[in-house]
């Protein structure tokens, strides 16, 4: 199955997939001649996830996987031409369910790559094209992204936090659905993981799978020892013994005389694993117990409701831990489960061909999406980012990079004049047609550990991170604050 | 489609979806000749979620066509054959996947009906069978259990707060992947709500959908009156407006404007939808507006990251809404995002056919399961419910029941001596063959609304709600002391 395609795992069309809304709207666009007329939808979000300084863009694979095979089935036009409306009469008529199962998607759509470090106000995903096209994929487009980078972000966190060991994801049982699991499953394994338990996600996605044996293991033999026996003679090769059924030191005592045993017929004990008590404390202990019967390659795993704060503490603390095993609070992003991904139109196209941007008001300045059609480019000096120009494809970037702040015009940061520079949204359909297959998971779980990389620490760090520069292009701000005063009925 | 059939919805098998350690532990098993020991799994929770007093028990359906369609296919075999040990050696030697391609399902499972109210130490589900196949699936079983109890509890707690105005599920955007979202909407109206707005939802599990346009729609005509009208004209039938793009007020006038134009034409403004602002103002307001100009009937529905706090909150200010979209604290389970279900082994057969109660110790009181193999008798009185009584099917109910509770067997309550009875667990496959199909969504979901009526308020209040009674019958109490004390060294 070639990763991420999610019309091998799927029976249904999912064209379905969507809110009512923007069917019914996709209707009035038809109905009122509005239905091709060229317009710029953008996908962003408003803060890093966690209170963090950065977020890990995931999800692109599935949204463009969806996009490239979006077509309404026979069964999906039977389903819309049954809903009534409050007069009992249908919602739609025959011709708008024809029009819509000889739809062809049509759009331009650009986006930043899986794996990419992104900030808030960035457009993730541009998508220009049919009016009615580019509204309608907007709740699958928000679905696909929002979560997977949500526990991408998080997974990049915990990775930093364990500093180099390797980070299990154990998440399933605790996941949202199916697809939360493999979703989250993915995502997790693109920010970092290094394996998952679920074997489903390992088949689909191509992630390494790990796994050995529960406390019901030992319960079901009553004698500790003996089910570690059983267990390393039923597979020598992937032996992992959980040692906190009973009691934890007396666990690793079996398991180190198992793990002679093991030595004895060509095998060696790989580790043990602590789902329970002090972990610190009893790391430790369990380390030195290892190492002194000469097992000093015997990894000790670690899990228990960990996340990013837990795992730092416990390094803090000396843990000699090696492995952690994340499952709930990742799967889940339970401090934060849900990012705010928005997708706003931006710029529709007028009758002579210009472009007259599109602004949405709100109260909270946070919330007014920038007007037009947005690229960002991210400048680097020594291997080190350095700051992002969000810029817009009609004003262009400028000549003398000056970053305005989206929140606050009057501070700005100019790029220093040797920075080097690359644009981070890049084509992905023209016409409706693939242009550049996104990159398998493993791929993109190399470039985001190599982008993060490229940032300060300081902006990596959990508490109080430093706000990485992202500003607007001179223009650009000056184009939105005249939209503002505008709408708000003032001048200059 | 059936309701919930999961098989016409993911084109792969779903044997796969388990976490690596339980094929692994599978495999052990097969191996030890220990693999068709009869034993019982017990599926529980440790808390009701969100600080609250019920938990509606959710994703049975989901769980048991999951049960009834498990096989593992060529493809599922072909994926575990290339699993390798740390060596490079296969992990499974081939005459087990041989065995697992044969696999059929055989156990006894008992359940409780979706849409029951369900409380901590109470099994959900009753698994007994051979101990590889009632191991094996332990995650899917979680995985279908927890997060649909989760967010169908948010959703009644939501609706009660909302006091029998309809509570429509608009959260796909927000959602967990594909399946995040169409669990979480089918969880959602088992709960409570009205409808979703989720189109893939409505139609794999026959849930009514709703809709009309979103902000976008009066952006990309720039007038807002004209955006009404073009909106009525194209769908007169479905006519709610969402007026706070611009100016929430101006909004409300636009919408009478063409209301009175719908009107004249045969139909009803059906109502506004207010997205941002003071909700209870501005509701208000608008309500005096929509009377005034002779539309009494048209209904304020209000969107804005609601929950059941903010609803209540809302109620309490007087705010004239009387539709409530909710989506992203609803699907996602905002503040408690993850239900700490457990699948425990509870008692194995022992060669004579007797069977040998197990437990599993923890530091924590609240994480010892109970002994055994367990039914529930839920007591009433005059119409309302007044005690669980939780009891071993080989030490029966007693004759006098008294609830012991689970964590203070100080603590005892009998129950009135003239109560009815019934059993909260049902047989649903017996030598696993399905013998109780589950009813659909619809059906749950009026289960729940007339099983939560049973249940004193001051259960199913926000703030400290009253503990509802829950106990151990007495000698299963003394059955578990004897257990605990005996683990741990100790004698009475």
């Amino acid at each position: 199955m070639p990763p991420s395609d999610l019309h091998h795992l799927y029976r249904p069309s999912l064209a379905l997939l969507t809110d009512l809304y923007q069917v019914t709207m996709a209707y009035g666009y038809w109905k009122s001649g509005a239905a091709d007329r060229p317009a710029v939808f953008q996908l962003t979000f408003r803060r890093p996830p966690f209170q963090g300084g950065f977020t890990i863009a995931c999800g692109m694979a599935c949204a463009i996987d969806y996009l490239a095979h979006l077509r309404f089935d026979a069964d999906d036009l039977h389903y819309l031409a049954g809903l009534r409306g409050v007069d009992e009469r249908p919602l739609f008529e025959p011709a708008f369910l024809d029009y819509l199962g000889q739809l062809a998607f049509r759009c331009d759509v650009d986006a930043v790559r899986e794996g990419d470090v992104v900030f808030p106000h960035e457009p993730l995903i541009r998508v220009q094209g049919p009016l009615l096209q580019a509204q309608l994929i907007e709740s699958a487009l928000l679905t696909f992204t929002g979560f997977p980078s949500l526990v991408a972000t998080k997974a990049a966190r915990i990775c930093l936090a364990a500093r180099g060991d390797a980070v299990l994801e154990f998440g399933l049982r605790r996941a949202q659905g199916i697809d939360g699991a493999l979703a989250a499953s993915r995502a997790a394994y693109i920010g970092g993981c290094a394996a998952t338990s679920n074997l489903l996600a390992g088949r689909v996605f191509d992630i390494p799978v790990r796994g050995t044996h529960a406390h019901s293991w030992i319960m079901s033999f009553g004698d500790e020892r003996q089910a570690f026996e059983e267990y390393a003679r039923a597979m020598p090769n992937n032996c992992v013994f959980l040692v906190d059924t009973y009691d934890t030191l007396s666990g690793v005592r079996h398991a180190i005389e198992v793990g002679h045993w093991l030595r004895s017929q060509g095998h060696e004990l790989l580790g043990i694993r602590l789902d329970s008590g002090d972990l610190a404390y009893l790391s430790i202990e369990a380390r030195k117990m290892l190492d002194e019967a000469g097992f000093p390659n015997a990894a000790i795993t670690a899990s228990n409701e960990l996340d990013e704060h837990l795992i730092a503490n416990l390094k803090e603390q000396g843990a000699t831990i090696c492995l952690w095993g994340v499952g709930t609070r990742l799967v889940t992003a339970y401090d934060q489960p849900a990012l705010g991904v928005v997708y706003k139109l931006t710029a529709l196209q007028e009758p002579d061909g210009s472009w007259r941007p599109c602004i949405k008001l709100s109260e909270q300045p946070l919330k007014i999406s920038t007007p037009g059609r947005l690229q960002v480019r991210r400048f680097e000096q020594a291997g080190q980012y350095v700051g992002d120009l969000i810029h817009d494809l009609d004003l262009g970037p400028g000549d003398q990079p000056i970053l305005v702040d989206p929140l606050d015009d009057t501070r700005r940061i100019a790029v220093p004049a040797d920075a080097a520079s690359r644009e981070l949204l890049r084509p992905v359909f023209r016409g409706g047609q693939l242009v550049d297959r996104p990159p398998a998971a493993a791929m993109a779980r190399e470039h985001a550990a190599s982008e993060l990389q490229r940032f300060a620490a300081s902006v990596k760090r959990f508490a109080n991170p430093h706000r990485y520069p992202v500003g607007l292009e001179r223009r650009l701000q000056q184009l939105k604050r005249q939209l503002i005063l505008k709408a708000r009925g003032h001048r200059e």
